[in-house]
C-alpha cells in the first residue's frame, strides 16, 4: 500500500506502477494528470522518514473501535498509565482522533501546548516516562471544531508520525477515531515499513456495536494488521445500593465472547461499568489511583498484562 | 460554499473565483491545475440537481453528535418512527454513516437490497409512509468494512441526495457519523441550495461528550446550519430491582442543561437509560411499541413534538 496517495480511488494501481494515471480506476482521480506524467513515481518519501523515526520505538499498538462512545480513549489512556507503572519503560501516546480528541481532557492536559524544537514537535509529559501528543494541543480552545476533509487529516497524521520528538520509546499507543476511513488507512500506510505489533479493538456488548467490530476485524485482515484482541467495555452495571447487576447494553447475540469465538480472535477481558470511571475521566485523573481495588481496575490490569505478553512474543 | 470541491484545502477561494488555482491556499491542492485552467469554473451541477430533487421534500433535519455511541442512530430511527405515526405524513430516513451504518439493524432491515428503477434508487419501506436508505443496503454482508477515503464518501453522499427516488416527502431525516468532517461538509455543501430546517445534536451527560458537542455547535455556526436543539441521552439509570437512580455517565460539569444555557441553544429533553432500548434496537424493533409507557418513550415523544413545532415555524 506504500505508493497509494491519500486521496486515491479504491483501485488505484499505485503511483509507482506503469499503469499510474492510465488505468480505468484513474478516471476522475485528482492525481491522474500528475501520475500520468510520471513525476510522482515512487513511494511517498515520508514512509522511509517515518521508518527511520520509528526505529527508536520498540512496540506500536493501535487502539481501534467500530462504533464511537465505547470507551476507546478511556482504554487508551489507561493502557498508557498501566504500562508507565514500570518506571523503566518509556511510553508514548498519540491521539489521532482529529475531530474529537478526548485524550487531553481524560489525562488532565487541557490547555497544554506543543512546543517546536530543533528536532521536531515536543510532546506533553504526564509523567517522566509518559509522553502525549494530540491534535487537541494544537487548538486555540477545546471547543474549536476541526473541520477537515480527508487529505488534510492525512497530512496531520504524517506530521504526527514523522515530526514528533518522542526519543527512545518502549510502547507507542495510537488512539484512533471510530470506523475504517482516512485516519486508519493513513496510519497503516505510513507505518507500512515500521512493523506495527497489532491492534486492540474496543467494543460494548450489544449487537449494534459488535456488528461494527466485525467490520473492523475485516479491515485489519484486509490491511494485514495483527489483532491483539478485543476488550468488552461497559459489560454490566452493579447497582451501588442493592448490588443487583443490570446488563445496560444487553449482549443479545452472546456479546464479545461469542463473537471472538466465531471469528477466532482473543477476548482480552470484560470491564464492568463503574460511574467512577466517567468521573475520573472528566477530572483528568487515572481511575487506577482513584479506585485502585475496583473490579474495573483489576480487569484492566489483567488486560494490560496480556497486551504486554503479546508484544513480548512478537519481538 | 457551493463552489468548493470535496477535496479542497481549508481556504479554497472557490472554483468559480478569479483566484481559483492561483491563491496561496491552492498550493498543493490536487485540483490546482484544473482550477487554474478555468475549465471547472462554476459550481458543481449536482447542487442544482439536488435542489430540484429536494423541492419535493418539505422539511430536512440532520441528526449530529460530537462523540459516537451516544445513541444517535437510535434517536434518528425513533424520530422517524414517531413522525410516521401520523399516517398522513411521508417520512424518509437517510443513513450516511458510511463506515458504521447501524440503521438497517436497528430498523429490522438487514439483508434488504436497494433496487434501481428508471427514476433512481428505490429506498426500502418499513411502513407505507416510512422509507429508508442506507449504505448498509449496498453491502454484500453486514460485516463488510467500507474502507473509503473522503472523496469516495463524498461521491456516495451526492448520489444519495440526488438519485434516491423518495417521491413527495414531509420529513427527510439524515443520520450522520460522529464528528465534523467529510460527510458533514458534503451534506451542507450539496444541500446549500435546498434549505435545511436545522440540526438536532445528541449527547450523553459527561463532560468528555459535551466537549465534542461544543465543537459540533461551532461547526453549525460556521456553516450557518440552524440548531433545533440538544437531546441528552443516557441521562441516568434506575435500578430495576431497588429503583435507585445511578448517574452512570455523571454530569460533572452540569450536563447538557448547563451547556445549553451557556451556549444559548434549546435543550429538547433528557432521556433516561433503559435496557429495553438496547434490546429493541438489537431486535430491529421500535421501543415505542415494545415499552410504550416507559419514561424513555414519553420523553422521546415530547422531544419529537418540539422538533415538529420547530419545523412548522420555519416554513
Amino acid at each position: 500500500m506504500a505508493d497509494i496517495p491519500a486521496n486515491a480511488p479504491e483501485h488505484c494501481p499505485g503511483t509507482g506502477s506503469g499503469e499510474a494515471g492510465k488505468s480505468s480506476a484513474c478516471q476522475g482521480c485528482p492525481n491522474q494528470s500528475l501520475c500520468a506524467s510520471g513525476v510522482s513515481a515512487g513511494p511517498d518519501p515520508a514512509i522511509e522518514e517515518i521508518k527511520e523515526k520509528m526505529s527508536a520505538v520498540k512496540h506500536k499498538i493501535l487502539v481501534l473501535s467500530g462504533k464511537g462512545g465505547v470507551g476507546k480513549s478511556t482504554f487508551t489512556a489507561h493502557l498508557a498509565y498501566g504500562l508507565a507503572e514500570d518506571e523503566g519503560k518509556q511510553i508514548a501516546l498519540l491521539d489521532v482522533d482529529i475531530c474529537g480528541p478526548s485524550i487531553p481532557k481524560i489525562m488532565g492536559l487541557e490547555g497544554e501546548q506543543v512546543h517546536q524544537s530543533g528536532s521536531g514537535w515536543s510532546p506533553v509529559y504526564v509523567e517522566d516516562n509518559l509522553a502525549v501528543m494530540s491534535v487537541g494541543f494544537l487548538l486555540g480552545s477545546p471547543d474549536d471544531a476541526v473541520i477537515w476533509r480527508g487529505p488534510k487529516k492525512n497530512g496531520m497524521i504524517k506530521q504526527f508520525l514523522r515530526d514528533v520528538d518522542w526519543g527512545n520509546v518502549d510502547y507507542l499507543i495510537v488512539d484512533t477515531p471510530p470506523g475504517t476511513s482516512d485516519e486508519h488507512l493513513s496510519l497503516v500506510q505510513y507505518l507500512s515499513a515500521s512493523n506495527i505489533d497489532g491492534a486492540v479493538i474496543i467494543t460494548t456488548p450489544q449487537e449494534v456495536s459488535l456488528q461494527d467490530v466485525r467490520k473492523e476485524v475485516n479491515f485489519c485482515r484486509k490491511v494485514k494488521l495483527p489483532i491483539i484482541g478485543v476488550v468488552e467495555n461497559m459489560s454490566g452495571f452493579i447497582c451501588p445500593k442493592c448490588k443487583n447487576e443490570s446488563k445496560i447494553f444487553p449482549p443479545t447475540t452472546g456479546g464479545a465472547e461469542k463473537m471472538c469465538n466465531d471469528l477466532n480472535i482473543p477476548l482480552l477481558g470484560k470491564v464492568p461499568i463503574d460511574m467512577n470511571i466517567g468521573k475520573s475521566c472528566d477530572m483528568g485523573k487515572s481511575f487506577f489511583t482513584e479506585i485502585p481495588d475496583s473490579p474495573s481496575t483489576m480487569e484492566y490490569k489483567k488486560i494490560i498484562q496480556k497486551i504486554q505478553d503479546f508484544c513480548a512474543e512478537t519481538h
